[in-house]
């Protein structure tokens, strides 16, 4: 038996669909059944359903934006930084391993020497550096209190993106806004991050941190492309001249553009497609919204 | 009827002592009667008790001391950044005024002109600083949180102290180790501290935050000058050579040492001791451990 924690939440609805298909037993409770924020009642919640396997998507991400996050610093602390560590108790009480879904977004830019950042790179945008959101620092506290959590693996997603068209989906989001910042990012496709992380524990991966991103990079404007390619939308979006020119008129909180190395989970045997792929075939297979 | 939350700590005792010779109407929920960390919960429970006023004495300091917050993040997060966003959020549903607990140890050394640090100087050790210990981060973390909250004082208080023996009051820590670390500091009479922070409520202080320290600032030096001069204890501890070498051999986390101003406080009307003078009468009053 699986527990999937915020399975009401976008993630979450991906890790039940991909459950339900592929006739997985799991259950998701909701806030009226577990209080999950309690360690004894979600450690008895296991306990009482035989649970295997965890999987923590829950969080708090701010609506419509991060900027949310800002005004609701208690909401994302309880969400991001505090709640994976009464999961990881629990976890422990009940004696499962488990699975964190955490976030790219701990990382700003690229590697000095202009490489990605690999899973052993120390946070760069996070409250230690004092450059970040408030939720990034809460997503980066949430890592280092798992820091010696056994048998937990952290799964970072970044910017996620599908096939269906929908507010949170980072295609549609583009779609959406007049005006843009053009920045080079690391990208999850949210199907294949599902796939990856429930294969890190049916293949039995070591436990610990992978950046669970398609591989390579892209810029807002390679995506835009991508997008005026499909068919799908044509459009000539105007773009922020620079990040202080984005911060200024359109965002209370900075954010975190950054590409990630994801070779360790490749190299761990899972495939994932290369990012600009996956955005065609997204398009390519694009469900409008309804 | 006043709510005191954490009434079974160190300080929390403290609230409870003055309330009780004070004669003032109070309960101090425990944890099997109230969950703290559930904001409805909290929220009916000063509903249903008619509360006018609470006390957040509750937090997570660590045992024996602040190095345990190293060890158990997720407690340390829940009782220090978390809750103090919580019981904000619970008192503004209930509509009442509310104090919290906080620490002066957000900060570290003298202002760059010497000054002690005002309740306007932004936290210098603090996660944002990346120089801190957990705790310090969280309680910054905490202060930060209740930026925005209505009607709530935060108190910072300082490295405790009294006539009561024991091993959570400085003048008993200072007498038990055989070897010190020779720091300046701010610190702060346990009583004077309950009192004048209800003092705050009663004369109906603007709300905000106050430093809640003893006028001055001691070395650790001097301290052990005015225990030896009070005969209580004769000995001759030995000190560290320095910071760094007593993060070598005796701690894992750094130590905030700091000198607040607490002229806010006395200059709306509250009186409190100066540093020196409360020590030598804490010592002169001394109540032994049995």
């Amino acid at each position: 038996m699986i527990i999937l924690l915020g399975g009401n939440g976008y993630v979450g609805g991906a890790y039940r669909e991909y459950l339900q298909r592929s006739g997985l037993d799991f259950i998701s409770p909701g806030r009226r059944e577990l209080d999950c924020a309690n360690v004894d009642q979600l450690t008895d919640f296991l306990r009482n359903n035989a649970a295997e396997f965890l999987i923590n998507a829950a969080g708090y991400t701010g609506k419509p934006n991060v900027d949310a996050c800002e005004e609701n610093k208690a909401d994302c602390l309880l969400g991001n930084a505090l709640l994976p560590g009464i999961v990881g108790k629990a976890c422990a009480a009940a004696e499962i391993p488990w699975g964190h879904v955490s976030s790219g977004c701990l990382y700003g830019g690229r590697r000095s020497d202009g490489a990605g950042f690999t899973e052993e790179d120390p946070p760069n945008f996070s409250f230690r550096q004092n450059n970040c959101s408030f939720y990034s620092g809460c997503k980066a506290l949430g890592e280092e209190v798992l820091e010696n959590a056994p048998r937990c693996y952290i799964w970072r997603l970044r910017i996620p993106f599908d096939e269906k068209d929908g507010a949170r989906n980072y295609l549609t989001k583009l779609m959406r806004y007049e005006k843009l910042l053009d920045v080079e990012n690391s990208l999850s496709h949210l199907g294949e991050f599902v796939h990856a992380t429930l294969q890190c524990w049916q293949k039995k991966l070591s436990f610990g941190t992978y950046n669970m991103t398609n591989p390579g990079s892209v810029t807002t404007r390679e995506v835009v492309k991508l997008i005026r390619e499909s068919g799908i939308k044509q459009w000539e979006p105007s773009y922020f001249e620079s990040e202080a020119d984005f911060m200024k008129i359109a965002a209370k909180t900075p954010r975190s553009s950054c590409v990630l190395n994801s070779a360790k989970i490749i190299e761990a045997g899972i495939s994932l497609t290369p990012v600009k792929d996956a955005i065609r075939d997204s398009l390519k297979n694009w469900q409008p919204e309804v």
